[in-house]
């Protein structure tokens, strides 16, 4: 593999165009981009952005990222590096986002956890479900109501075209698919949020500087030089959707860097909220981290969910975020 | 990251023990020993193996091995390397041993395909179903058949004891398991048959070695030096179960390299049929290499399994396996 081109010299803004430059273009990006035009379109009087009059139908509309991205090691793609991330926290927030009246666009990682599908065996769905007698689809009466109100809740955010799904793989379409959306929702102003839980590759390796094919493994030891990922947040806030309201997440295993990292963010990409979490209990506790001030957020109890909780208080602070009257964006 | 050890002039036996000695050990390691331990005495005598009289009740042992191994580059994992494989191969290959009569020993990576859902919506399974006037659960009459056989067909497996199945996610878990299959299944001498359809690592970090926490990405690009994984396939047909009919993938995206680098696996590690396929048509076409000569299998339809065909070809060598007379090894 060639050594990849350092880019630590450059602006945030030089940096993400070369990545995008020499990224392999996005697939079926015009049918993407159209999906996208038309669900802001039918959101943004809703949710009162663009001087609509009446109450809004919808809170507002928010990009929900999940999973985690892959960075290919070839351009055939047998290996790659991936984040550990099972998608639980960003499907759990769109159920959440939903239930306040959001409309919400989410962009996850293909295979990863999906709103109101999260009760489900590990495994094998197949372990849910028997045939009665009349051999007619039966669920354990155990699960009936939990499967029933998935059914419901899911083909209702469906069917009133509340829940757009975008799936991604790789660290090259998921950050096309970030300005794709983001650039989209910069029409609805202070109405939209970015709630981004993806766990995003820190490090990749260009596309240009890619062994073509499988790298074998006769030649002994394998070096990889790995170059880092453009901070696409900033750009984000500065370029695509200056108004929105950002929510990032900060995942690190070792605590005694945990806030201080959450606060460089926050500084670093002009973030409205960082939220901080440890590996080892993110389920349990996260910390919201705003310029003026922190916050713990903590489960009640194994049968709640922390997202719950952490989406009340994020819709309270993007509702008063939509009556400032200053356009321009806060830091 | 500390520089690895290199361990290119060690034996494999020395290399497989050094990997197994630093690998963190397999959680439940116990219960997963006695639940093989249970599965193989039933099916032992059922086989034909032990000199049971009779005839034999089911055709065979099978453990089909599925889906990618990660490579954890950090202790407390966030980042990992992973292998590309959704499982299609080994999900549907158990479900074809299933059919032919054999009790399967499923080893799996944790989500991937599993058997009889292999149909499902990419991802979100509720796509499939809707709730009907008195809210009692439906499939869509276009699905009913496949999603009701689905049911029937993996319940009787389940119910019958004929399919066991354990989960792995790194290469340091799925290599242990594989130990503790084979070990467990030597007892059926040349009823047991090895169908290593998993896409294995051929690179690692070796534990010891390894970063506790997350590595950060302020420290400019990243530097890897990755070790090889000890070449398990050889410790499995020397030592493990030696009397095995033994089959392996190899996968590669350049077909000018492949063929060769199949019948070196033949030699090298002693299988009974190394299974050639490439990235861009592994679906549609393979070629089944062996110490007689190669076989090419094509998928007769897009409507048809290419599954079908292999295991349909492979019990048949497997059946011939069982009745040579020799106990030693054939290579």
């Amino acid at each position: 593999m060639d050594p990849p081109t350092s880019a630590a010299h450059h602006s945030p803004d030089d940096e993400a165009a070369a990545f995008f430059r020499a990224a392999p273009p996005l697939r079926d990006r015009d049918a993407v981009a159209a999906s996208l035009a038309a669900f802001v379109a039918r959101h943004r009087a809703r949710a009162g952005a663009g001087g609509g009059g009446g109450p809004p139908a919808v809170a507002g509309v928010v990009c929900v990222t999940s999973g985690g991205t892959t960075v290919p090691l070839e351009q055939r793609c047998v290996r790659y590096i991936d984040n550990f991330s099972s998608g639980q926290r960003g499907a759990a927030s769109t159920e959440y986002f939903l239930k306040a009246g959001y409309a919400v666009i989410f962009v996850h990682r293909r295979g990863s956890k999906q709103p109101y599908c999260r009760f489900l065996p590990e495994d094998s769905f197949l372990d849910l479900f028997e045939l009665g007698e009349g051999s007619e689809i039966q669920v354990p009466e155990s699960h009936t109501t939990v499967v029933k109100t998935a059914i419901s809740s899911y083909r209702k955010a469906i069917d009133e075209g509340l829940l757009l799904k975008l799936p991604f793989t790789t660290i090259f379409e998921y950050l096309q698919l970030l300005q794709l959306v983001s650039t989209a929702m910069n029409c609805l102003e202070r109405h939209g949020m970015f709630y981004c839980a993806a766990a995003v590759s820190d490090f990749y390796v260009p596309w240009e500087s890619m062994a073509k094919h499988k790298i074998q493994s006769a030649g002994g030891p394998l070096n990889m030089q790995l170059s880092q990922v453009p901070k696409m947040l900033f750009i984000l806030r500065n370029h695509w959707a200056p108004s929105a309201f950002c929510v990032s997440f900060k995942l690190e295993t070792d605590p005694d860097i945990l806030i201080q990292k959450a606060e460089a963010a926050l500084r670093k990409y002009g973030m409205n909220v960082v939220v901080a979490n440890e590996l080892a209990n993110y389920k349990d506790v996260v910390v919201m981290v705003t310029s003026s001030g922190k916050t713990t957020v903590s489960r009640r109890s194994k049968e709640d969910d922390l997202e719950e909780q952490l989406i009340g208080l994020l819709v309270k602070m993007h509702s008063d975020h939509t009556k400032q009257s200053n356009p321009d964006q806060e830091k």
